[in-house]
Order: structure tokens, then sequence, then C-alpha cells
């Protein structure tokens, strides 16, 4: 069978004041009325069913997670007891999928990402497990950059081999290659081998498992613990163990960069990261003077500025490039240019200890 | 005796949203803890006790001004039933003080604007009620310009034709002129026989309802009905039968213009009418980087701002020259250069008649 693994952990300090400790970005309704891991797992639900859908997560926000995501059965909800970053993330997952069923393939995710149509998702997320099925390979899902992002990871590729499935083709990863400054996304960009990394990964369980072993030594003698702890009372314990005495190291830089049967699938669909308020702006449905407005509102002589605040009427005269965010406890007033330093203001609320803006 | 008379009927809507409707911008603390009519008042007290201060203001105002204002009597605070500019303003108050004292001199001031220190003040006042009482001449005060506002009134006088009283001197009036543009102004300010005009007048009573005789006889007609009708049970239904049927007119205008033996005295005092939110950032003080913050907030990389929020915290992020003005049930996010449109914000409630935000 085929698992997929919602990674929640994430923090999303750049989304404050909507996000907070205890509810970040995977958890808002920043588009629509259904949250980001809401639409991650609506995506996943025609291809697989709840059963097989798990989501790793954090202790402040496994509650908030189990009443968005009431379908899914308790269990499938893995609790990290500290962040460790992705490799950890993912071996516990794979821990617990090999348990289940030890042929089983397992597709990663992330619970906050944009994707659409969801028919080229299924097209090649269906050749993926396909590929990682009948391969034992590791299959990143690539996307095609569309413009030069500094804020991406990228992927280069090389297009004499590769394998195909379902009419899709996974070319074999060159190389990973770090967030690049501007001049080296624009070669990439221009280069044609190179694409941007999603952070989506498909396996086998038992194949990621032999590679963290491979890699990660010390991550595989924990999540061995862990395995032998899984269903019995001093799991949580075990876990709490394990993770405490991780280093935190992500799958990409721990164990795919290592790694020379890796993949990348060319995707067709429209992918974004939803990375900070700017393209949320940006994705959003704007008027003719380019304002996406949430709340009621009054603009005079205002432009390319986005407005959230359901609870109360905010005037607009004279201003441009305005990225406001009102929760009735805290109102953010950024230039839409400067939205990456919105987790600057958490920061500072966390040094004056302004714990309840967090 | 003398009395003051306080002219409290603007509505105030550039100073939206915490000018509203009940409450213009007399009646709020924009500066310091008092409002902006407690200071008018608090400035005149050493001067004259509470039994010589009126105030003219409007039914949706009174209580509140009576509440702001314990100390005077009940019978000084003067209803205008409809707002008709200062003429009938200041006229309805001559009524009543011609009433009390038929040789009393007045001194007209605005309920809502800043001046210091407070000495110069009652010099220039002393000097103005002496002038008044000697000659039965109108003064005007002047204010020595510092730069060629466009949003003020200007007088020209006669340096060589002047009246002295308490070493201060009342040039005879040689013209008034209208909020002048850029370059008429910068004229004005050059040539040095200029001052602005703060609206301030002193005269006896008797004076100007004598005026108004000879210039608004209509006006001075309605005036007479008032006075038969003090202290009478039809009063009320007199003052709104007269005002109804006045036409609005300044009394700069309707009277001041046309009248040869008017004044004015250069005053040695600070002061400023506090027209928009641009002066009261000007006129607040500021941090390193130019921002005036009333209320909790983060700031990061941000400059030259004015915020106003006593109970929500504001985070700024890259921005500048912004006028952020919060009172819970609206907020203002306005250009520092562009306050002046502030008026226009309640232009539009109106039109939407969402009654409960003007």
């Amino acid at each position: 069978m085929t698992y997929a693994v919602i990674m929640a952990g994430g923090v999303g300090t750049r989304f404050w004041p909507r996000s907070r400790t205890s509810k970040p970005k995977q958890l808002l309704n920043i588009f629509g009325d259904r949250s980001m891991i809401q639409q991650t797992v609506d995506r996943i639900m025609p291809f697989l069913d709840a059963a097989h859908i798990l989501v790793v997560t954090n202790a402040v926000q496994a509650e908030a997670i189990r009443e968005q995501l009431p379908q899914l059965p308790d269990k499938n909800i893995l609790i990290e007891p500290i962040g460790r970053n992705t490799a950890p993330c993912v071996g516990l997952a794979a821990s617990h999928i090999v348990a289940r069923d030890p042929d089983a393939v397992m597709a990663v995710f992330a619970a906050d990402h944009l994707i659409s149509p969801a028919e080229n998702f299924y097209h090649t997320l269906d050749a993926a497990v396909q590929i990682a099925k009948d391969t034992s390979g590791s299959i990143t899902i690539g996307i095609q950059p569309t413009r030069p992002e500094t804020g991406y990871g990228y992927i280069q590729f090389l297009e004499s081999e590769f394998l195909e499935a379902n009419n899709s083709r996974a070319y074999r990863v060159k190389a990973f290659a770090e967030k690049p400054n501007e001049a080296t996304a624009q070669r990439f960009v221009e280069s044609g081998d190179f694409l941007w990394n999603s952070g989506m990964f498909v396996w086998k369980a038992s194949t990621i498992l032999s590679l963290i072993g491979e890699h990660l030594p010390e991550l595989s003698k924990g999540l061995e613990k862990i395995q032998s702890a899984i269903g019995k009372d001093d799991y949580t314990a075990v876990v709490g163990d394990v993770f405490t005495g991780l280093k935190g190291i992500s799958i990409d830089y721990g164990v795919m960069e290592k790694t020379r049967d890796v993949y990348v699938l060319k995707s067709d669909f429209e992918w974004n990261d939803v990375g900070s308020w700017l393209e949320v702006h940006e994705l959003s449905a704007k008027d003719e003077n380019g304002n996406a407005l949430v709340g009621s509102h009054v603009v005079f002589d205002s432009s390319n500025s986005f407005v959230f605040s359901p609870d109360q009427t905010i005037a607009m005269v004279g201003v441009n490039n305005l990225i406001v965010v009102n929760t009735g406890d805290a109102l953010l007033i950024c230039n839409r240019d400067r939205t990456q330093d919105v987790k600057q203001v958490v920061e500072i609320l966390k040094r004056e200890k302004k714990v309840d803006l967090l």
C-alpha cells in the first residue's frame, strides 16, 4: 500500500499576527475557508483513504490538527517531542509505516503548499509511486521554475538518464542546490536542467530507512529503538529520549544529496509554498487597483495592497504597497517588499516576552 | 466685564476615526490628558472666571461639553439648533452677553487651537481687551507667519496706523485674504505686512451687534427676536426658528471685511489650529526615527510615522510616512502627505450609511 506523510511541524513566524506558536500557517485558512493542511489532505483523499494518511506534528499543534482533520485515525497523528528538521521527521513516519506494511511506498508532503490543478497532482504522484515501487529508487518532485526565485532550493538533473512511468519522466538527479543568489538563480532558470525542489519525496519506507542507516547511523539507531517501542507503554518516553539526543538535519542534506539513486520527477502542476504575505497577496484575487481586501474597508486613492481585517473597518488614504493584517489583538503594517522581515517582529516580541502575541 | 466665547460647533471630520459626529476634535485629548476644549478653558481661567466663559455648541455635543467642563454654569453653554457658520454663532453669544452686561467686552476663541506659552497669550488678550474697551474698535488676533501656509487666511495690515496698549500694537487692517495658493502665500510671508488670521476676535458685545445690524440686517433682526426671548419659555423655539431661516456666513466675510475700524493685534505666542493628523504628528514628541507612537508597538526599520493605538499592539515593518489611528472599531492608515483627504473617508462612510462609524 501507499501512505502519505504530511509534515506539519512548521512555526510560520512570517505569517504573524495570524500565525502563532499554537496556530502556524498550515492551520490557517489563508485561502478559502479550509486551512492549508485541510486543503493538503483534501487533495490527497481521492488518491489515498484516511487510514493511509499520516501527519507528523508537535504537541502544541496536535490538538488543533485532530480537530481540523477528524477523518484521520488518531494513531495517524504522530507527535515529535521536539523539532529536529525533516530527516528525523521522515524517519519517524517511515518507522510507523514499515510496522504497518513492510513493502509500503510513502509520499512525503508539506502541510502548507498550494498545488493545482488536482488532476495534474494525481498524475505526477501516481507516476512517482509507480517508479518508487518498481525501482526502490528515491523520487523527488521537481517544479518547472517560472522565475529566478532565490527563496527555493533547486535540483539539477541529467536529461539523458531517466525512468518513465505514466507518461512522466523522472530524471536522475545530478545535484541539489541550496537557495541561490539572484545571479545564480537566473543561471539556473536559463540552463533548463534545474527544477525547484518542492520538498515532496516518494520512496518505499524500507528504502528511506536503509538510506538513513547508510548516511545517518545515529538517527537510524534511534529509529530502531522507536520501532521496537511502537504499540508499547514506553513509546512516548522512548521517542522523547531519542529525539532529545538527535541533531537537527534535513532529509535533503542528510540523505538525498549523498544518495546516487535519486530521480526528480518533473511535475506539471502549479505549485507555491506561500512563504510570506507577499505571496498571499500575489495569489489573491485583486481589484483594478491591485488591492486584495478581506473585511470592511474604505479605500481612497490606494493601491497594490493586501488587507486582512475581518472584524474592524480599515480605511486607507493615499497608501500603496502595504500588507495589513489585523487579528484584533495585534495588527501588522508591512511594506509589501519587506514581508520576509515579519519574522523580525516575532523575534522582538520573543525578546520582550510578549507571550500572548506569540 | 469681559466674557470669553468659545466656538465649539466643529465636526472635525479630518480627525476620523477619533473624531466622530458626537465627539469632534475639540472634545478629544489629542495632546496630553485634557481635551482641546478643556485646554482652551484652562488657558482662559486665570484671566476670567467660569461665570464669564461661554461655549457655543450644538445639541449633539452639548452633553459631552457639560461633562468635560463641569466648572461652567449650565446657562453658559449656548446651543445652536443648526450650524450657520461663525456670524450667527458670534451674534448669539453677543446677544446673551449684552443681556447680562450691556458694556461687556467679548473675546471669541476657537475650541480646538493650541496656544503657548500662556503668559504671552494673556498679554495679547489683555491688550486686545483694553483696546476694545477704550475704542469700540474690532480687534482680531494675528499670528506672525512662520511658513507660507496655504491652509490659513491672512490679514494685511497698515504699519503706519496703530493703536497701542500694554506694549502691544494693534495695526489697522488693510484687507482680509482667503486661503492663498502657494505662490501667493510665499509673497504674503515675504511682504512682512501679512499675518495669519487666528479667528480670535475681541469687541464690545454691543459693537459687534451694531456691526451685524449694519452689514447683516437679517441676522440682526433674528438676534433681536432671540434677545427678547432670553429667559422666557419660548427661547428654544425662537432660536430654532431664527437659525433655521438664516443663511450660513462667517463673521470674517459677513462683517469684518466690510468694517473700517478693524485692528489686528500682532501676538507673540505659538499658535496652531491643528488642522489635520499631519500637524498632530508634527507637534508630537518624536523618537530618533521621527516616529510618534501611542500604545504598544513593535517598530522594525520604519520611520517618520504617527501611530495612535491605545488598545492593540501595532507592528510596523519597513514603512515610512504613515499616519495610523486605531480606535478599536475603525482604523485609519493614511499617507502622511494626504491627511487632508481623511475627510473623504468620512464622506464615503456617509454615502455608505455606516452610521456607527460616523
